[in-house]
Formats: structure tokens, C-alpha cells, sequence
């Protein structure tokens, strides 16, 4: 549902032309320094403005309302407040009745008779991330000493990043949109962070990495690769005292627990399905496939907006996952 | 941690050489026709004996000790027990000395401060899926009309099942191990299962997935391959007010929520780490890299095995999707 | 921690001087008429102003900034904000120093390592339970066709409602607080709503009940009594197919579970701490024993306000076992 | 439903006349001593077999048969099974269509759609808090240098316990059955355990102690006598650094959160209902009133064996708490 993790909790709320959206963290450790300016950094990451991205323009400015007092977090729950200023209803009148192909307009009217926010793609917008993206901020702090950092590796199968310029001005020109591959690598994440059989680090990342819209595919260390490789081209030889290997094939996870090495893995990013191409979908009250020709401001390559919230919801996962750890050792 | 679930939920235990492995069901609805019978089918299908998978034999014989009454279930939890009968711990006696590559020893001894069983895996064992297939049986019950079937489809990279004995003879030969790909495909799930922002279909599938020891990498619909797409490409085009789709790009979910379209997921099993092959591992009193020999018995694809394993945890997770879906319709 | 729910689930933040105080309330089904304006009965009966109660006044103004679309819920989260506008955080200065008996004050500095916000109660405050209310009104909306009613039944002791304002007068005229007594009712909740083993009615009232700042006992149907008698004067002899039974001394509840009775419940609410009558506490810093004046802002009975927060705090718990009881259904 | 706890986590199955009953019990710190022997202490204050006390004989072994590794806690699920010895289910036959006053049978027919297991109470009978006190005997572990003790009280309104033998034998010789008074006592249980809002200490220890059958009510310090008090009687003064107070009339909690101070608290335990004095109640089948009169072993005062049950929950509780908690300090 809306809230994720066991001690470091999160609760998620907003849609995209609502007033508000924001994030309640709940569990969160009393003492840690954090101002609104903080988030700043990341959010900026986040915004939209580069080329490829939509000119939908928002101050984004995080206003935080409890759970901070004299410039450190209280220990209860710290909440961060976004307002929508730039919304333009009207874009998305006709959605009602056109459901967009790649979105989630039909399934959100199915799942709920018809009662969605539908403007904008309501809760389901990318929108909603400005939230996670805050709490990664403080996710963060609280995994001092660990780095999270995530990169996006391809655009539309173009691994040279000197050529993302000129696959986002082709299918900008084209009113086409692109996907992208994310890679994120954690460091110096202490050893022992995991709980399975179910709380695996892999099964939680994923978990939080799949609510990000658009993020089909995940895979750690080797991956997919894995599936070709023998186990004596695939084992990681121990080879020090510290967990280090003399390989990272597991991507920095044994038994689905963190073994001392840099956490990696990579995620899939699904080109955005806003597109202006002529398209064909059903009209709900026609019964009918008719095209559909969306208007409005949508983002070419929204992969350029998702390292930032990668890294944010890993973070969180394994800010809950390390305090669920610390609460288990003696 | 050992526990998934919200209201069909699943609560896990055991280890490979202990007394007994099983799993308690809670949340299971009531009038459910179950007997310990229909629960030998999957059982079969995740034993070993096929050429390539461990020797070691055991009658997997499912003891239901609570939860069904007149051969139906009753609303209490369920449990489903296993003896462990063939255990041979003197194989495993020198692990607690030197952590084999690959395995979840070294970190189950950091994590648990080497009190671990560390007999077989213990509770990292595969074996401990046992309950996770017993509890898929019922799962699939719960979702009546629905089909979940699992394959593999690749392994050590080989697509052509006719070759896959001939990978496997020369894996055995040279005494190692390999990797496979399995494919999963969910039909007539009932539209709407899925609960985002954080619990869409395909963080609640990876999530449970996951916890499948040897699983490294899920991807849905288009997967990684979405990343090179276009929007143009990519997008499925709804044709249909069942809400049906001209292609499939989207694994049968948008949004987090069932469409109505099949679920299309492949996960890549990594080869097993335990092989006969010489490997080099830290050795922990001498604090110095030595060679390691594994004996015992080993699985040379364990992904063989896998395919009734991964239904089992898709049936769980849909499971518990598809009743907290219903809660919510009015 | 924050949360309260497995379906129907609240997050509910803020601090008493903090900029604003709020709930989320997840997993509410879609297509319940609401406004804003049909929250305010209930928060004004909740609202200081009545003799006795503490004189900081409060528009209570409750915004609803998200999950309601056109006048409906629209199954994403709701949440609804409350702007702190009274606030004299000068008059909590020396609480720092001199934790108050009775309050949060000592046990939140130890808790959080003093990084606590502590004017006025913080996160402590009886002002949190405005998200509760509200979120009540909603609750009560999903159990549509089930009345819940609660009233202060005592006042210090008095049973006389005659009799309260004099009791009351007498408190305020020695500058002291009163405890109370209230007791709710629930009339029209269908059969079958309980989760045993853990989650009686009994557990998952008494859970949310005890929430509220204040309460120290609750009993259900005979409650206390009960224990003074023989199993035929207790028993509740069943006399229709609907349930109904010609005693009520089980309070609506077997086994755990709703059984089409009136389910019928009292909470002792202790006096508030706040007095101005001179009191002892340690003083931090001296390590000494020091006499204590509180001034500021108090209720001299805060039962008055108490009965729509546990009207409230019922709805929530029974709501969400309602819509878990309807998942497992068949 | 059947799981309770955040960190230390119980999983609880069985029916009175099934094969096994037992607990899992997840999120055990690893390295704590625990043998088969060490749960028989409390296990045998649970007995019958004491005047009042059901004639039903079991030899309530526990056989753990997880998470148990040479003598130490392994830190994966430790689960403990119980045999069912002593069923005679010809007794119950009857229930299904005559259902008894004060029992579950009723509302669990309604519930389950008349698929549960009738025998005994099923599901709702006491026998399953055997696992709860095997869980116990663990979670008092975790608490190491906590003591726990719950006393029984009163019987009947009697408060002298040398008085306590003649009331029974008057109530078995009525055939009756009589309820009573257990209090608990917690002593050295460190400051800060308790997660406001919703996870006080007195929502955490109700919910637990409301989910041992025949518990009615439960109050914390003064209890419903504060709601009779002023703020000037009912305020603790704090004398001392350690916290401690001068009374207690708290209960050991401020807040929500443990003091420091002796946590005390008192439950009500209703007369089992099954008495072999006759009753009325519906015959279902016929749909009228008919007279029962319930034959089979039963416990005159069940009370006599609640207090070990009550110190289990209570620890298991408390445990939880205790773990959260230090899962948050910095």
C-alpha cells in the first residue's frame, strides 16, 4: 500500500494536480541535523528543466512540518510538505474517456469504479517521488558512512554518455520518448544488513525500486548474467578477513545479506508512455480504438530524473533494513 | 525477516540438516477443499532425482497439523511440516573453519556472532523452500480460474531445451555448476490486483521472488529490453473493453495493477556455488586464502528445481493481492 | 510506532507548537462522499471552549489535500492537515528543566536523548488526536449502517450528569484536574469482525484506545466484574438466529469476534497532569527536588473532549477489521 | 490475526483437538541459551491439574524443532511444537448444532461459513496458549534483567487467598465456574521502551494480553480509580535521576512510555463458560431455545492458570518493544 518499511517507515500521499503531496517518516533515529535546505540538493537532482525533460516547472520546495526541532529530527514522525503549483486540469479532461496506452488510467478506473484523480495520471504520477526523494535525504544520514550513488549508464540502448545528447534531440524531433538504464552501487554498508528468508537486501531493494513508475527490470551483480555462468566463473573468492572478494559477481550479497562488498545493480527504465505520435486506444464510451493524440508537457527521457530517486528509495530500504539489524544484535 | 504477507500470510522456518522445516498459512479464507495429497504434486516437482540435481533423497511427505478440519480449510492457520530425514552433518563439519564462495556462510556467521546452524546452509538452505511450495498449492487455490506456470528456458545460456541434458552432462563431467532462466506467465488474474504506490504487482512479485535463494535478477514484460525502446514501440495499445492489449510490453501490469493481460516475468537463477571444483576461500582461524574441495551433494542446476518454486511465491504474493484488493471494493 | 492498521491504515504526525498536525489514512475504499465541511461536527466536539476545558481556542480548520477527487475518496491516500495557530511556546520554556509528573516530559528526554520537541507536550499533546477525529468521520463512513456512540459517564467519581458542572467548578475554583469515565457503544457492526489470536476486537480496540493521551483501564462488557462471577450468571444465552442474546455480559464479543450484540466498552480517563496547584519534580540540573507551578493553558477535565476520540479511535480499529473480515470472505 | 510483534515476532497455530499446536517465534536474537527443559518451568504453572482446574491431563512437551543450534538461539525462526494427546471429540459432536453461551461456536460458524473445527474450541481454545508461554519463556530471556511476575489476586470477589480453596469447591460443587483477578508486575524494565502514538506500552501489553481467552478488561497503575482522582492525588512526583517516583499511580508509564517505575497492571478473567449446570441457548437446526447441558472436563477457574499466560504475553510484548527501541538509539 502507501507506507513502506518496519522501523524506518514511510507513508506516501499526492497526486499530481492535488494540492499537496508529501512523505511521513515515521522510526526515524531523534538527533540527526536536518533542514529544509538539506533536501535541496537531491531535489534539484530530481527536478525537471534539463533538455529531454518536461518543462512543467515547480518550485519544488520542501517545507517540513513536524518532527524536527532546533535543527535535529525529534524522533517523531517528520513530515515533508510539497505544494502543486503548476497544474493545468484542463490538459487532462479527455483522459476520462481515452484511456493512454502505458499509463495507468484503465486500471486506476477499474480499480476504483471510476473515483480517481485522473488528472495528470493522479497518485500514480512521477509526482509522488518528490516524497521519496525527501526521505532518501534523511535515509541517508542515517546510513552514515555509507555512499549511495546511481548513475544512468544507457539511453535507448546508447551506452556513451558523450551520445545521450543527440538520442534525446532525435526523439525529441521525433515527439517520441526513450528509455534508460539506471546503475546504483552502494559502499561501505555494513556487513550483516538483510533478514531472510524474506527481507532479503535484494528482495527489499526491489520492492522499493519497482514503486518507482516506470522501472521494469532489476538485477544484482551479475544479474541476468548469472543465468549463462558456471559456478566456478561465478563464486566470489573470500580473500580477506573483511568480506572483501576477489570478485563482485554477487553483487555485494550473499544469502540475501549485505557482505561487506559495494552493493550493485542495475534497473531498467521504460520510456515515458506520454508521447505526442499519433496513437491508438480504446474510447471507453464508444467501445471503440480510436487515435489519441496527447497534448500537454511530458518528459522525452524521464530516465535523466530517476538516479536521484533510485538512490533515494535504496536508501530507505536500507536504513530500515540496518536499523532492523541493529535492533537484532546483542 | 520470516514472515510475508498482509492478510494471506506466510510464516516460514527451518534448516536443512535441523529436525523438521515447514510453514504456517494465516489468513487463508475458510471452505477451502485441501488435502496433504494435493499438495505431492509441486512437492514432486521441486524435488531432486532428475539427472542434475543433489542426491540426496527424501521423502518430502507434507504433514498438515492445523488449519484443515473434514478436508477443508477452516480460516485458522494452516501448518505444513516436513521431517528432515537425510542428514549427513559430518559433511559439513570443516564449513564453520572455511566459508565457501558463493554461500551464505561468512555472513550468517557476522550477522548471528556464529551461532548459526551452520550445518547444510541451515536456514539459507534451499530446502526451506519446501513450505514456500506447499503454501503455493494453496495459494493457487485461492486463486481460482487464475494460471501460474513457471519454465525454464534457458540454461548456461543454452535456449534449446533439447540441448539442455547435454549442458548439464558436461557440467556434471567437469563437476560444476550452472545458471538457467526461468519464465513465469499469470493468466486470468482478476484486473486490479496491486496496491501502489509501494505494493504494485511488480514490487510484491520481486519482493517474494527474491527470497528464492539463487535468484539474482526479475524482469517484467519487456524488461531490460524496454530500456532501448521507444515510447512509440513500447506502449501497448488497449483494443479491447476487457481491457485487453494489442502487445504485451507491459507484463499484463500498469501502474503496479493488473491489467488483465497475462504477467510475464523471467528471473535469472545463478549456478549453484557448492562444486567440486577446487576453489580458493579465506580460511578464518588462519586468516589466510586456502584451496576448498566441496563434498557432498550438490545440485549442478539447481535451476531445474526452480520453476515450481517461483509459481509457488507468485501465487503467494497474487494471493495476498488479490484478497486485500477485494477488501477495498465497495 | 505511527501507524495504526493493516487495511484502514493511519499515519498520524505533528507536535502541539509545531506548524501543523495531520493524518494519512490509507487503503480507504474508493467513492465515499466527503468534505471537508463533514468533518466538523466531530472535531467541534472535540474542540476546547466549554467550561473546563482549556481556554486556547483553535479554528480546528481540518484541510483535505489529497484522495478526495469531485467529492469522493478516490482510494489513494487521504490526508488532512491542521494548521497550529495558538501557540505560546514561551510558557513551556522551563519544562526543559523541570519535566512535569504526570506528563511525557522526563521519558521523551530519555527516549530521544533530549533531541525531543517538548512545548508543550510535542508529540505528546492531546492536539495529535485531531488527525485522529477526522479520521474517525471517515472510518465511520466505511462502516456505514453501524452506529458508534460514546459518553462521559463519570466525572471524579460523579455519575450524576446534573452534577458534573458542580464537580467541575469546584476543580477549577482549586485550580486542580478531574478524571472521567466514558463509555461507548457499538450498535449494527456485522457478525464476524475479529482476528483471533491476536486480533480480538478486544486486542485492536484496546490497541487504538489506549493511544489516546489520558486512558489507563478499558473494559469490555461486564469488564470487571466479570471476574466477581459464576459462568451461569456470565453467560449469554444465545436466543435467535441472529445472534442476539437475552444478556449482554460478553459486550458484543466470543471469542474474539463480533457477535451481533451491541459491543459495549469503558475507558478511565485520568485527571490531566496540567494543574496549577504547587507540585514537586526534580530539577534537572540541580539533581534536586524542587517545587513546580504550572501556568499556562489547561483543561481541568479533558474527559469532556475524550468521548468523539474514542468514538473515533473505534471506528479506525473496526473499520479496518471489517474490511480484513470482508477479504477473507468467500 | 495469528502473527503479533514487530521485531520478535509470534506466529501461533493449532486447535484444541487437532494434531499439534505450537509458535513460531521470529526476530530472536541470536546466542541466547535455550533448552527444551528450561520452557518446562513455566509450561507446568499452565497445567491443569490443581483442584479447579480441567481433569484433561497432557504431558505438554515442547519439542523444538528450529532455531535452536547446540543449546543456542540461532537467530532464525526457533519454533516449538506441542502434541495433542488427550482429545476425545466424541464429546464435542454436539456443538456444531447447539452453540454454547460465552463460546466462540457461534460466531465462529458465522465467520468461517461453518468450516471451522468445532472440537474444543477449535482454534479459540486455550490449549494454543501453550505456545504463548513457550514464546515467553523466551521473550523473559530477551529481557534479561527484567522480572516479570503476574499473581493471581482474587477469585469470585474473594481477595484472601487462604479463602481461595472454598470458593472453588463450592463452585464445583454447584458445577459452576467462577472468574477472577490476575495482577502483574514488571520491575526493571529500562526506560524508553514504547512507540507513541499508537504503540504505547499499554496498547502493546492490551493487545497482547486481550488475545488469552476469558480476559474482559485490563487497567495500568491506578486505573479506573484515576478517573475518580484529581491531578493533585493521581500526579507521580519524580524524586529522583533514576526517575522514580514517588508513587505510582502511573503504572510505570508516562506517555506511553515505560518510567522506569514497577509497570503494573490488573486483567479481569470472566468463569469459563463451559459448565455443566444447565443452560439455554438456540438449537440451530430447529431454531429455537432449547436446553444444553455440556458435558466433558472442564476448568472451574481457569483463572488458576492465566498468570503464567499473562507474564508470557507480557514478555513477548515487552520484548518487542524492548527491541525497537534500541533499534532507534543512536
Amino acid at each position: 500500500m502507501n507506507t513502506f518499511g518496519r522501523i524506518f517507515k514511510l507513508s506516501i500521499f499526492g497526486e499530481s494536480h492535488g494540492l499537496q503531496v508529501g512523505v511521513v517518516i515515521d522510526g526515524c533515529p531523534a538527533g540527526i541535523a536536518l533542514s529544509e535546505q538539506e533536501l535541496e540538493a537531491d531535489l534539484a537532482r530530481r527536478k525537471s528543466g534539463a533538455r529531454g525533460t518536461t518543462p512543467r516547472k515547480e518550485a519544488d520546495r520542501p517545507k517540513i512540518v513536524s518532527g524536527v526541532f532546533q535543527g535535529y529530527t525529534t524522533g517523531a514522525p517528520l513530515t515533508v510538505l510539497f505544494e502543486n503549483e503548476n497544474t493545468r486540469s484542463g490538459d487532462y479532461s479527455r483522459l476520462a474517456l481515452q484511456p493512454r496506452p502505458g499509463h495507468a488510467d484503465w486500471v486506476a478506473a477499474q480499480k476504483f469504479n471510476g473515483y480517481q484523480d485522473y488528472r495528470g495520471g493522479g497518485h500514480f504520477s512521477g509526482r509522488i517521488t518528490l516524497g521519496l526523494v525527501a526521505a532518501g535525504v534523511i535515509a541517508k544520514k542515517v546510513l552514515a558512512g555509507t555512499t549511495i550513488q546511481a548513475k544512468l549508464r544507457q539511453i535507448g540502448g546508447c551506452s556513451d554518455p558523450e551520445g545521450f545528447e543527440a538520442v534525446i534531440e532525435q526523439v525529441m524531433a521525433d515527439r517520441d520518448s526513450v528509455g534508460g538504464l539506471v546503475e546504483c552501487v552502494v559502499e561501505n554498508l555494513p556487513v550483516g544488513c538483510g533478514e531472510p528468508f524474506f527481507d532479503s537486501v535484494e528482495s527489499v531493494i526491489s520492492h522499493a525500486v519497482f514503486s518507482i513508475p516506470a522501472i521494469k527490470a532489476v538485477e544484482f551483480g551479475a544479474g541476468f548474467a548469472a543465468a549463462t555462468l558456471r559456478g566456478s566463473e561465478n563464486n566470489d573468492p573470500i580473500i580477506d578477513p573483511s568480506g572483501k572478494t576477489a570478485t563482485n559477481h554477487a553483487g555485494g550479497i550473499n544469502g540475501g545479506i549485505s557482505n561487506g562488498n559495494p552493493i550493485v545493480f542495475r534497473v531498467a527504465v521504460k520510456p515515458t508512455p506520454s508521447i505526442s505520435v499519433p496513437q491508438y486506444t480504446l474510447h471507453l464510451e464508444k467501445g471503440e480504438v480510436e487515435e489519441l493524440v496527447i497534448q500537454g508537457r511530458h518528459d522525452a527521457c524521464v530516465a535523466l530524473r530517476v538516479p536521484v530517486v533510485v538512490e533515494a528509495v535504496t536508501a530507505v530500504a536500507l536504513a530500515d533494513l540496518y536499523l532492523v539489524h541493529r535492533a537484532r544484535m546483542s
